[in-house]
């Protein structure tokens, strides 16, 4: 039994007010990956990279037991690469650089070794290509966990609703909520997009936490507060990762269980923004994310 | 033995998606003193009409035990009057008209027989009003509450650093937190702000929530949901009337016991939203209250 990770393994260059690095490695499937793998110890990568991609830094998936047989190597070509310089209020962003180059004709391979996939994390990416994934699985997982953007809704509209059908989980911000569904409420939002194919949304909301749905309860997740975000990118992947990774830890699909699982995603996310790219999620110790744990059941709680 | 509330007391017409109001009964002092006495049976308010306010709303008033001795009527003179539309997000709003009237030169009046005053809430007024209250009392009350705006960090931010330095607990948004403090991160603008006085911190952050500091704690307390806002106005007031109504009622300045006063506030302030004006924190019932507080307890618990 595994869990497979389809999304970008990527070059970035980050600028933010503290600083700016070359190009780093970065993408969902590398964030979500990591953080999964401090719960789950069968994680399976789906993606592709050019051949600039080094050696080393494939060895760094297989030192957190990430099985890389699903990442395309192509010959001859570039990964792809994106550049972007954070605001002084660290949640807005320019685009510098988007170069899709091998992900302008991605075809996800799934090795048979990959067939036994319980859980699923369709890291975002273009919803055709998630939608492969899924039906090139022999068997439905267990667990679908679909990430997607403002930009899928602008440009593939029908391509998303096509592929929300068939997931179980969705993860999107509150922008994203309010576009989808065309509600201002999130408590409408929520509504008209679980009609949709998902049985559980979770919105998320950045410096103020996360929302997850189902179709009777509302869950309302803290976002701790941090004196210092270095560096936001690959937050979302990291909670993401870190949803599904403890998700397939328990074992157990419900909505208390996805609830602690937010609570972790949450905690690996804030460690990630401590450091510029993945540098802070490479070598987290089990005690670091108890004790982070610590702090978000601490800052939440009240006895009434 | 009391809990005092100043603020105004005033006109409002109202407009929002949903409708718009004549004239209607609003002000600080009036959602806080409302709030409030739902908790405590000895709220007393300090503020000031023209003589256009009815005899029926200073009733009302009296209907729920609140003590209005303090309410100055000016013979020949307008209330206070504010006229605002609320944009389709309901989170921004413009205001069409402010007719300052009484306020203009408001003198607060402290009768003798508030001088028992152990709670005193200051609603959102000149920071040198308020300070003259804290003055005109004979003892230290027990807890001070400040609520203040934007608007006076603007226009006299002098006279309010002389205010924040007298008062135990701030309540402001998370943008005036970051005006008053020149700090980005909330972390290290309410570290700064606990340094001007406060040794308590409230950050309103409305549809995400609040957050309450004091030097060594940080908790954050959940918004509810909600599938309508019918109208904004007074929600703020509301939430905190009802949080130092609670804190009267329990007797005991704790940070343990501002955690669920910020339930109870939060709790009444979503009521207030939920109709017009006062409308619907005019009528409520003990069980009322219980059943929302358990909505916010079962929304953002976990057990991990």
């Amino acid at each position: 039994m595994s869990l497979i990770i389809i999304g970008t393994v990527a070059f970035d260059a980050i600028e933010t007010p503290f600083g700016k690095t070359d190009k780093i490695v970065g993408g969902a499937a590398t964030y979500a990956g990591l953080a999964a793998s401090y719960f789950y110890n069968k994680v399976k990568i789906v993606a592709v990279v050019g051949d600039d991609f080094h050696k080393e830094d494939i060895e760094t998936f297989e030192q957190h037991g990430i099985d890389t047989e699903g990442l395309q190597i192509k010959a001859g070509e570039k990964s792809f690469f994106w550049s972007g310089k954070y605001h002084n209020d660290m949640n807005s962003r320019d685009t510098l650089v988007t170069d899709l180059n091998v992900l302008a004709d991605f075809d996800p391979v799934i090795p048979e070794n990959y067939q036994d996939c319980e859980y699923l994390m369709l890291g975002n990416l273009t919803p055709q290509v998630q939608q492969t994934v899924i039906k090139r699985l022999k068997n439905r997982p267990k667990l679908i966990v679909m990430d997607t953007m403002n930009f899928w809704m602008d440009i593939a509209m029908d391509d998303l609703l096509e592929t929300i059908k068939l997931v179980d989980v969705l993860t999107i911000n509150d922008a994203e909520a309010r576009q989808l569904s065309g509600e201002y409420s999130l408590v409408k939002a929520a509504k008209k997009i679980l009609t949709m194919g998902p049985k559980y949304l979770i919105i998320k909301k950045g410096e103020h936490g996360a929302l997850l749905f189902d179709e009777n309860q509302i869950f309302s997740a803290p976002a701790l507060p941090l004196a210092e975000v270095f560096d936001p990118t690959g937050a979302g992947d990291t909670f993401a990762g870190g949803f599904i990774g403890y998700m397939a830890k328990v074992g157990t699909v419900n909505f208390n269980n996805m609830k602690n699982a937010i609570i972790y995603g949450s905690a690996l996310a804030s460690f990630c923004v401590e450091k510029f790219g993945t540098e802070k999620i490479l070598n987290l110790q089990e005690e670091d994310i108890a004790e982070r744990v610590k702090e978000f059941v601490n800052l939440s709680s009240f006895t009434i």
